[in-house]
C-alpha cells in the first residue's frame, strides 16, 4: 500500500508543481479502478501465469513454442482483443509472433505494445532442486535471501497474497511476466469500464531469445497490420532503487563462439601431457589476449565508432540515481571492472562478456585427460556507431593475430598438421544498437503516463545496459519504440532461477494501463 | 601368428647371443601351451570380461564397487586360487582390494601380481551414442579409425575372435583388462599343467583412479600376508610402436581445483557487464599466468628439486624408439609444447595439465549472463625429487602473487566485499615419484622374461609419464615394483571412449604367464 499512499499525497500535494512540468495527467480514479479490479482478481491471474510459466519456450522446441504461442492467443480471445492471428515471416517453421488488436472509438493514434513469450536457453541442473525451469514455484522471498516455497495460494479464500512473493521460473521475468502485465492491464480497464485514449495493438515475439532472426522478416511481410504511431517495449528490469524506469534506447548484441582444438582424441594427461599441446590452456591464453584484468578490451579499435550522448541525453544521464554501492554491497563486488567508473558509464561503452567456458569436466566428473577441444561462448554488447559485424570481424582479427588459423568448421586432418593453432569461430546474428531521442513526442507521453502512476521522480534512461532489436522497428517500419520494464532488479533474468516480485508485475499492470490512457 | 613366428626365428638363430645378455629363458614350449589354451578359450574369456566391464566402477559408487570385487574374488576361486579375501584398512567402508595367492612347491620366491579393478570418473554424454561408459560394445577396430560396432561372437561358433576387434567401456584398458591378463595367465598355466616358477601373490585395487587414499593404510594392515620379493603392476599402455614395454619407475601426481568467485546470483550480460567481474574471465588470465605458450609452466621453482637420471636410466632412455612423428600425426598436432623437445624428455619434467574448465554454459545451453563461479581442474605430475605437497603449494602462492585471496571453502560475504579477488584452492591427496633401478634383480628377471615372448627388443622405460602409488609399496613394506603395461598406447584411457584391442589383451595374457615362470 506504500506507494499508493505515496501516490494519494503527491497527486494531492505535488500536482500544481507536476502540472508545470508534465502534459495533464488522468484521473486518479481510473488508476485506482484498475488497482481494485486487480485486487479482486489476482489469484486468477497468478493462476494464468502459473500455466504460462509450465510451457517449456526455448527457442528450437518447435512444439512447446507453438504451444506458447496458441496460450497467448487465448488469453487476448478471453480478453476480448480482435483480430487475434499468428504473424509469420517467410520461414514457416520459425517461432510467430502473435498479434491483435483493440480500436478506441475517436482515436487518432495507435500504439503497438510489445512482449516477447519466448525464453533464454535453461540447465535445469543448475536450478535449486525444488523448482525447475517450467515447474514454477512461488516463494516467500529472494532465494538467495532465504526465500522458501510457499504453497500457490488457494483460490477460494479472500486473503490477498503478499506481494513480497516472487514466482520462480524461466520466463517469469524475461517475458513472459510482459505478456501478462499488458494484457491483464487492458483487462482491468475493459471490465472497469474505462476507454483506452489510443488505438491498441498487441505484438508477442517468440524468438527474441534467440536474437530475434526471423523478426525482421515479420515485420516486413506484416507492415499493413502493423502500422502505428510508435511501439511500446516491455521487457527488462526496473530500476536497481525500486523505481520505476522509462527507456529510450538499447545496446546491440552480438553473440560468438570460439573453439580452439586439441588432439584428435582424449589423452591421458599423464602419457602425453607437457608434449600435446592443451586446447583448454590455449584458450585460456587467448582469452586472456583479449582484457586486461580491469576490464578493458584489448582487442584493437574495440572502442571506435562510438556515438556521444547527446547534450539532453547527458542531462538524463546525471539524474539517474547510481546504483553503485548499492549493487556492490548485493552481488558480493569489492572492486568492479573499469577501474573507477560507474556501472551507468560501463553499461554505455561496447563489451565483451565470457558468457561460458567448457573444456572436459570439472568436479566430480574430472579425469585426468587432455581435452580435445575447449569452447568460449561470447557476447559482444555494442552502443550507437557500432556495427555488430564490424565488431565481430574485430574478434576474429584479433585471434589471427595471436597466431590462430580461423575457420568456421571443424578443422580437417590436413589442417590440423599445417596449423599449430586452430580455432573454429562463430558468429551468430546479431543487431546493433537503438535509441530513441528523450524530446520525441512518443517518449514525452510515456514517460508523462508513467510518472502518473509513482510519486517519486520515475528515472529516464537513454539507453539500457541489455538489449533489444529495436533497430528492425526503425528499418522495417519507420517507427519510433520506449522501453518500459516492470521486473525487479533482482530477477535472475537469462540465469538458473529466473523469477518475478509479485509486486512488480502488479506495478507493471498499472504502469501499462497508464500507458493505455496516455495522452498522446 | 605372426609374433608367434619371430619368436620362433629368435629362439631358433639368437639364442647364443640371447643367452650372453639375458639369464636363461623358458622352453618355448610352455608359451606355445599358454597361446593354444587361450585360443581354445577366448570366447569364455570375453564373454567373461565383458560381463566384467558392464558393473560399474567409479569410486563413490560403493555399492558397485562391492560388486566389482566381489565378481574378482570369483574370478579367483573359480581359477583355485587359494585364500581369496578382502583387505581392507581402518575404513570399513573404503574399497577394498582383492587378494588370493598361489603356492609352488620348491620355489624360494614369492611376487605379487597387481592391478586395479576401479575406472576413472565418466561422462556419459561424451561417450559415443551406441556405447555407453557400462553397456560394453565391440567394434571392428579404433572408433576414430571408422570402426564399427559387431555383434559379440557366437560362443558355440569354432571361428577365432579377430584379433584387431577392439572392446569399447570404462577400464576396458585401465585396468579390468590387467585383472583379466594376470588371472587368465594363470589359468592358462594351470590347466596347461605348467607350474610357475615363483610363490604368486594377487592383489587387485580399487580406488587407484581417486589417487589410492587408503591403499597404504591397506599395505601396513595387512603386511604379513603381503610378504614378498617384489611386486609387478599391471597397467598402463605398451609402446607406441606396439612394442612391449617394462617400466621400472612412475611420475607422481596432485590434482587441485581452483573456484574463482564472481557475482552472488548470475547476472544479465547487458545489465551488469563491462562492470560486475567475470568470474570466468578472472580465471582465464590467472590460468594464462601459470604458463607460457609454449608449454612452460610459470610458477616460480615448478621445475626445482627435479632428480637427474642415472647413467644407467640415461642409456635406456637412448635405445627408446621416439615415436614423436608418429604420434603427432596421429593426433593431428602440428607442434608439441616444449619447444622442440622430445616427448619423452617432456615427460620426465613436472607438469601442470588443465585437465577440465566450466564457467556456466557454451552451445545450445549457453545464456548472456556473468557466471557466478569458474572452475579449473588441474593435476600435476610429478618427477623424482618433486613433493606433491610442496609441488601443489607453489601453485598456491602463484595464485595469491596474483593478487588472490585463497581460502579452502566458500567465501563470506564479508570476504566477497573485502577481498576483489577469491579464490577458493582445493588440493587433493596425492603422491610422488618412484623409481626402481633398471639393475635391480627383478628388473631384470622381468625384461627378460618378457623379452622371451617377443622376438623385436623390449622397450624398457625407466619412467613412465603416468603414475601409480608405487611409492607405498616401498614406504609401507619396502619392497620393490615393476610395471609391465599391455593396453594398446591409443586406448582413450581416462577420456570416453575408453578401448583395448583384443590381441592387447592376448599378448597381456602371454606376457604375464611368461613372468610367472620367471628366473628370479
Amino acid at each position: 500500500m506504500q506507494n499508493f499512499f505515496f501516490l494519494f499525497l503527491f497527486l494531492a500535494f505535488g500536482q500544481s508543481q507536476a502540472q508545470t512540468q508534465l502534459p495533464p495527467i488522468k484521473p486518479l480514479q481510473n488508476l485506482t479502478s484498475v488497482r481494485s479490479y486487480r485486487e479482486a482478481n489476482e489469484h486468477a491471474m497468478l493462476r494464468e501465469f502459473r500455466n504460462f510459466l509450465a510451457l517449456p519456450n526455448v527457442v528450437g522446441d518447435s512444439l512447446n513454442i507453438v504451444q506458447n504461442a496458441d496460450f497467448v492467443v487465448e488469453m487476448m480471445k478471453k480478453r476480448g482483443i480482435e483480430n487475434v492471428q499468428l504473424l509469420r515471416g517467410t520461414k514457416p517453421d520459425a517461432p510467430p509472433a502473435v498479434f491483435g488488436e483493440v480500436k478506441t472509438k475517436g482515436a487518432t493514434k495507435t500504439i503497438i505494445l510489445y512482449a516477447h513469450y519466448d525464453g533464454q536457453p535453461v540447465n535445469p541442473l543448475e536450478w535449486s532442486r525444488d523448482g525447475k525451469p517450467f515447474a514454477p514455484v512461488l516463494r516467500s522471498g529472494a532465494l538467495d535471501k532465504g526465500g522458501e516455497i510457499i504453497r500457490f495460494p488457494d483460490e477460494k479464500s479472500a486473503m490477498r497474497i503478499n506481494p513480497e512473493y516472487r514466482i520462480y521460473a524461466r520466463s517469469a521475468s524475461d517475458d513472459k511476466g510482459g505478456v501478462v502485465a499488458i494484457l491483464n492491464a487492458y483487462e482491468a480497464l475493459r471490465k472497469s469500464g474505462i476507454q483506452p485514449s489510443v488505438n491498441l495493438k498487441f505484438f508477442f515475439e517468440g524468438e527474441e531469445e534467440a536474437g530475434s532472426p526471423n523478426l525482421g522478416d515479420i515485420l516486413e511481410r506484416n507492415k499493413a497490420v502493423l502500422q502505428s504511431d510508435g511501439w511500446i517495449i516491455c521487457d527488462g528490469p526496473v530500476h536497481q532503487s525500486g523505481r520505476k524506469q522509462v527507456v529510450c534506447g538499447v545496446r546491440g548484441d552480438v553473440n560468438m563462439e570460439i573453439t580452439v582444438f586439441g588432439p584428435k582424441r582424449p589423452l591421458h594427461s599423464g602419457h602425453y601431457g607437457n608434449w600435446v599441446p592443451n586446447p583448454a590452456q590455449k584458450l585460456v591464453l587467448l582469452l586472456a589476449s583479449m582484457k586486461d584484468s580491469s576490464g578493458r578490451v584489448l582487442v584493437e579499435g574495440f572502442y571506435d565508432d562510438v556515438v556521444p550522448f547527446t547534450d539532453e541525453e547527458s542531462a538524463a544521464i546525471r539524474a539517474i540515481p547510481h546504483p553503485d554501492e548499492q549493487m556492490k554491497r548485493e552481488l558480493g563486488v569489492a572492486k568492479p571492472d573499469g577501474a573507477g567508473a560507474l556501472l551507468l558509464e560501463m553499461l554505455n561503452l561496447p563489451s565483451l562478456n565470457l558468457n561460458g567456458i567448457r573444456a572436459a569436466n570439472v568436479g566430480a566428473m574430472a579425469a585426468n585427460v587432455i581435452p580435445t577441444q575447449a569452447v568460449a561462448a561470447l557476447d559482444l554488447r555494442l552502443v550507437l556507431g557500432n556495427d555488430w559485424q564490424r565488431q565481430s570481424e574485430k574478434i576474429k582479427r584479433h585471434i589471427q593475430k595471436q597466431g590462430y588459423y580461423v575457420i568456421d568448421r571443424e578443422p580437417s586432418d590436413e589442417e590440423r598438421l599445417q596449423h599449430a593453432n586452430i580455432a573454429k569461430v562463430r558468429t551468430f546474428p546479431g543487431y546493433n544498437a537503438q535509441r530513441t531521442p528523450l524530446s520525441h513526442p512518443l517518449a514525452k507521453a510515456v514517460i508523462a503516463a508513467v510518472q502518473t502512476t509513482i510519486s517519486e521522480p520515475l528515472v529516464v534512461v537513454p539507453s539500457l545496459g541489455g538489449s533489444l532489436p529495436l533497430y528492425l522497428f526503425e528499418k522495417h517500419l519507420k517507427s519510433t519504440t520506449v522501453t518500459v520494464p516492470i521486473a525487479n532488479h533482482d530477477n535472475n533474468q537469462h540465469a538458473e532461477n529466473e523469477n518475478l516480485r509479485l509486486q512488480n508485475l502488479w506495478n507493471g499492470l498499472e504502469t501499462f494501463a497508464a500507458i493505455m490512457m496516455m495522452r498522446y
